[in-house]
């Protein structure tokens, strides 16, 4: 029993570091929770339970749903469930008066086909990469919803009233979700993007740091400088968090310093030229592992111009990333900035790749 | 009207063209219009709807929810769904009959209290990325579920039945889809990784191939080889693909010439070893269509050993890739081959790099 309640303890102190790492993660778990309070009154005030019914699930389910970590997540989701629900509930109800004219026979046989044709015409619309990127959620729920109406309305006379009463609590669920995760210390995808792009150019500014002296004084490295100066790392594989937050920054409005239109699209550019960066530090990084080294006096005699560049290029980086952070400058000043800088890097670490290089041949 | 018939008959043959470039879309699409078929059966049939009602619908939700284009998609999230509705299901009967005990006045705070709670818990513990790895859909069908039988059980007395019936509707759902993905066409995760991964290895083999080329007789370079050697870019950033297809993998049974436990997060391991090679060649990439060449006499002398070394890696890295693609050697052996071989290949590129850079030395 004292091994498992050390055990215990050991998990729930986990917890908790995972919380404090990024209180954002407890705060969206309340909300989730307000929202979930908030549409359950639906059942629990005896007239709002009076005019939905049981349909007031249907509210419920959408919050479950809906609700995504970032606005631009609830927004996106909300507004392709709202608009899908519309236009499927609409052909629905006109897919099951339409059966009715085939007679008693024909109507299940001609309502499978409506549903067959179109449940398979959605699922291949979507595979197509835009579609897929933005309404890939609202193609689900039109499949969903005019499958609903249209089989469901084979038992039922009361077609239109049934989808009335499913679209108003959708919306009803839509609009708090949108409202809660809008109005309750709301997470912005395009902050974070914009966030995560500064912070990368931040990490290539501590590798081009940590590198001089991993090289020329390998003895004063301590284990923290050494995960510090790997922190490049990530952002080799980050495209696709990239090109997701992105993508639902597109769906937010005007926030804080960004305007509705803000150029998201130009942060992939930036990101791009930013990875191109740390694939050359990355094979850099390969050099400075390497066991054989230069020759002594060879070393001594490169460490001056070296130190120099990357220590340079280090602080240019680092200003790029504080003017990113503060938006000081127009954004797109600051961008063009980073435009015309990040050659320079490039070269600068390939040039110090040269350098590498050489010593090798020389050592051969 | 001349225009927009021809734009209408553009569009018309991009569709085909898109369909025909993997019929495994347009199959897959047909298979989810079989299994709506299939499940709205449940309303058609006189007795069939007379034992599940309007409950049918749940059957429906879940198909176009939990078909997903592969078998390890389909399985995994049918399997959570599955799962995840049992456990929440029984948790919030349970839920309902303690909430009796606070009498007609005390009910609905318990309720809301629990919901609260167990809402927010398990949207918490979808930010684990374990969790999030493999249980994330079971931990929203967890909430939904829970949310759904506790809120509505406030109104009704025969919450064990209506859980049950829609328990049984969902599993009903959850089997059609499973069954409808793995008997007709299946499209398998694994295989697909298993393929990528040699359709990678063969991507850097062109790129060697037409590397010299392209370097020593950029006269002699086409539009379509030029494509043909910049495949390899797609490497960079496949590593989110890779991942989730490794994820799902693990869910399928054994197929084909896979057991079940196949080593799926070893082909993580080659996956990386090859997308380390591509980072050389982006680099390489970068020295080869700049305009700063070495005079003639030094390229003419490096050509020889460069063509021997890129010939001979592509080579090997092809035949890599076949051996892995037939599956002719045991797959072990292979992977342990390509261990072996990819140091060569990285030292090789290094090599090729290296002679680069000393051209641009002797230049400067």
């Amino acid at each position: 029993p004292r091994k498992l309640k050390d055990g215990v303890t050991k998990r729930v102190k986990n917890v908790k570091k995972f919380g404090k790492d990024d209180p954002r993660r407890i705060i969206h778990s309340m909300k989730v929770g307000v929202a979930l309070t908030l549409v359950s009154l639906l059942y629990y005030v005896r007239p709002l339970y009076i005019s939905f019914g049981v349909t007031g699930m249907w509210a419920i389910l959408t919050v479950v749903v809906v609700f995504e970590f970032t606005v631009g997540g609830t927004l996106s989701k909300g507004l392709n469930r709202g608009f899908a629900t519309l236009i499927a509930g609409a052909l629905g109800v006109g897919a099951v008066h339409l059966a009715r004219f085939f007679g008693h026979q024909g109507e299940p046989i001609v309502l499978a086909i409506l549903v067959f044709s179109l449940g398979a015409a959605a699922t291949f619309s979507r595979f197509f990469p835009r579609i897929k990127q933005r309404y890939d959620y609202g193609a689900l729920i039109f499949i969903l919803t005019f499958s609903l109406v249209a089989i469901s309305g084979y038992r039922t006379d009361e077609v239109l009233i049934m989808a009335y009463q499913r679209l108003s609590t959708i919306l009803i669920g839509g609009t708090i979700c949108i409202l809660v995760s809008i109005f309750i210390c709301p997470v912005w995808a395009g902050e974070d993007l914009h966030k995560m792009i500064a912070n990368n150019i931040s990490k290539l500014a501590k590798y081009l740091e940590g590198f001089e002296v991993e090289y020329f004084q390998p003895e004063k490295i301590s284990k923290e400088t050494n995960s510090c100066v790997r922190e490049y790392k990530s952002i080799l594989t980050s495209k696709s968090t990239e090109d997701t937050l992105a993508n639902l920054a597109r769906w937010e409005p005007g926030h804080g310093r960004f305007r509705l239109r803000h150029p998201w699209k130009k942060y992939l550019k930036i990101a791009g030229l930013v990875r191109q960066c740390a694939f050359h530090f990355e094979i850099l990084n390969g050099y400075v592992l390497s066991n054989d080294k230069a020759p002594q006096e060879f070393d001594s005699k490169i460490q001056e111009p070296i130190t120099t560049m990357s220590r340079e290029v280090g602080e240019a980086l680092k200003a790029i990333a504080k003017s990113i952070k503060t938006m000081s400058k127009d954004s797109a000043q600051t961008e063009k900035d980073l435009l015309k800088i990040i050659p320079g890097v490039t070269m600068a670490s390939i040039l110090i790749e040269v350098v590498n290089c050489v010593e090798k041949i020389s050592e051969a």
